[in-house]
């Protein structure tokens, strides 16, 4: 344990037992802890600074909107995108839902063709299955590498000028895969679709620079990435969004209503009807400025140091299948012969070892592995050796107990 | 000021300047400040307690997924409903666009209507417009009494059998009229329409019973009820729930996914895809045991008494025009006469008096009232005579400025 993480640890109330033991959080994955920073910048918004934003006379409310704003800058910018760009939504499954209602409603038609991949988490297949219910646009699903990376080769040999979107996940959330995105919407842009990213389990573990990954629309949560629960956005290149009709209705996304006809405010406010996520906003900026602090190529080497060490120690057992790539970010999927990773990941909450066992919003994923659920261990920016070997203890322990 | 009323001005860190002055924040109807509780109960839930909920195997989950889902009970249970009726939204703005895209895509064809009123907020405007360009469906607006309450008499001699939905506010956000909700449901009712509520500005104020009051969906936000931003919710009587397809799509709504067909989950998990806002359920429901300790019917007494003094004290000033019923709820809007409200509004934050000035997306009431804007004071129960005096002081400086 270096003493960096350790400084870590302590930034995080949430990595303690009720007892005052060590946590062993390997679920970071599903939702990450917060830290001080990101408690006390909402406590703050909720409290002595509380106002609404964008319609106060008085100074507070003025400065609660312009500490929201502040924060869409700061949350923008995170990923290398432009305020007017990002849209608070309330996580990564309504920024994608709000695409597929929004833009693929104005855009897609019967005939139209999507490509996903099979290892797409549920957020970003049902909405485009509701979508196809809606429009009759087809669905195509890009088959993966034998080592669990979505195989563009093979979405190359697919894509065809019908199909008018390419919607990958940037890492798999159960494999850890990270894909080529940069390829990939190349590809995409070579037939002339638009290319959405899933970037729920990437912003916390690496570098993203939409400019770079030349990337249409890119979604993602706070809750994932050490921020509130609640919130999350949808970026989207500024003459996209432009053009996107309004997804919902009411204050704040208006520009003049009267019964006869109702004109629209500017993106982002046209998406963003009703009182915002005040309080949620602020405290995403807070997680953001948190995690640059450290810096996300440390985090993205720290994690891989991580699962190096514990795909390695894995490897080594017998009876232990590992799924996914070995250069994977932050995410290890594996199963164990003759235990169900349920019962696994009960027994490693005895030894205070808290991982994932189930399907992870992933069943096509566990059809395609011949599995009905992987246990799954994730890491965050605070996990360390320590997680490994409370794991590796506790997997000997169900093997002893179910040997 | 009594010992009660101070007591409780006590748990709102927010109700104090920058400068540890007494605030006198007279916006609650635009949002409320948050007490203590509800402050421990997020900085609880988003630290020492934090997990995911639904699907973690391991015990401090399982403990979350208690504590939500007991959270919407007791949200549930507050305004006479059941558990299974009620779904968690973004605020009541996604409530009632959640009933448009589902139910009412699903139910209403061109030539069905909609009977709207002319107080209603943006939010029961916007989103049937939406629907009405989806549809074809027709809007309708009930006419108000002099008065400025929703003129049920008119109600009654246009539904027909033509309108499927009858939508009012319950109490307006402008000038505080409280409808007979019972009478406009059995009017509703006796066409064979379904009713639905915006009990935005009324579960703040007043004791709200589904089941008393015959209503078929109510919609409300948390932030407005002395609770966070981020979270609301959509009660709506369980077989109609029951019927209504999907929302959005993504985790948790589902039941089986493979990508030629998904089914979903029952109601109310099918409308919350995705990871819900877990630390906004908590402290919503944190919210909701704060207010019942203290009683309904006592806040609701509390406003009417200054509601009265307020409504007197301006009524004898020559240079107000006073909107409104005499009685309602919390709510008083007004305007001066030669004084734009938001220069009455910059000039009483001087005095570190809030409150609002705009058409406080209403517009359509605006342009029945006449006017562009209307000043607004609306109270909480932390609000007392204190606030009144500083108001009306701020008046009198205002009229010598302008005078």
């Amino acid at each position: 344990m270096t003493t960096d993480t350790l400084t870590r640890r302590m930034d995080f109330p949430g990595l303690v037992t009720a007892a005052g033991k060590p946590w062993h959080y390997l679920d970071s994955g599903a939702t990450a802890q917060k830290p001080h920073a990101v408690l006390d910048a909402t406590d703050r918004a909720m409290g002595a600074d509380y106002a609404t934003v964008h319609r106060g006379v008085y100074a507070r409310s003025a400065e609660m909107t312009l500490a929201f704003e502040a924060a869409r800058r700061t949350i923008a910018g995170f990923i290398g995108g432009q305020e007017d760009e990002l849209v608070f939504t309330r996580g990564a499954t309504e920024a994608i839902n709000l695409v597929a209602a929004t833009w693929g409603v104005e855009n897609l038609r019967a005939g139209d063709r999507i490509l996903l991949s099979v290892l797409e988490h549920h957020s970003n297949i049902v909405p485009w299955q509701l979508l196809r219910d809606r429009t009759g646009v087809a669905i195509d699903v890009c088959p993966l590498t034998p080592d669990g990376q979505i195989d563009l080769d093979a979405a190359e040999r697919m894509l065809t000028p019908q199909h008018k979107l390419v919607a990958f996940a940037h890492v798999s959330n159960v494999l850890g895969s990270v894909l080529d995105a940069r390829r990939a919407a190349d590809l995409a842009h070579g037939v002339g679709a638009k290319f959405l990213l899933d970037g729920c389990q990437a912003v916390p573990r690496m570098t993203v620079d939409v400019a770079a990954l030349d990337c249409d629309f890119y979604a993602f949560s706070a809750h994932k990435l050490y921020g509130p629960t609640g919130i999350g956005a949808l970026w989207a290149r500024k003459d996209i969004l432009a053009a996107m009709p309004p997804y919902q209705g009411g204050g704040s996304m208006i520009d003049r209503v009267t019964f006869e006809r109702t004109t629209y405010a500017p993106a982002p406010q046209r998406f963003e009807a009703g009182t915002p996520a005040i309080v949620e906003a602020i405290a995403f900026a807070a997680a953001v400025d948190y995690v640059s602090a450290i810096g996300l190529n440390v985090i993205e080497q720290h994690e891989h140091a991580l699962v190096a060490r514990l795909r390695d120690a894995l490897r080594g057992m017998n009876d232990v299948t590992l799924f996914g790539p070995d250069h994977s970010a932050g995410i290890v999927s594996f199963a164990m012969d003759g235990v169900h990773p349920h019962d696994l990941g009960t027994i490693l909450d005895e030894e205070n070892v808290a991982i994932r066992a189930g399907h992870h919003c992933a069943q096509p994923l566990m059809d395609h592995l011949g599995v009905p659920a992987t246990a799954r261990a994730s890491f965050g920016l605070y996990s360390d050796d320590s997680d490994i070997d409370a794991l590796l203890r506790g997997i000997e322990r169900t093997r002893r107990i179910f040997g």
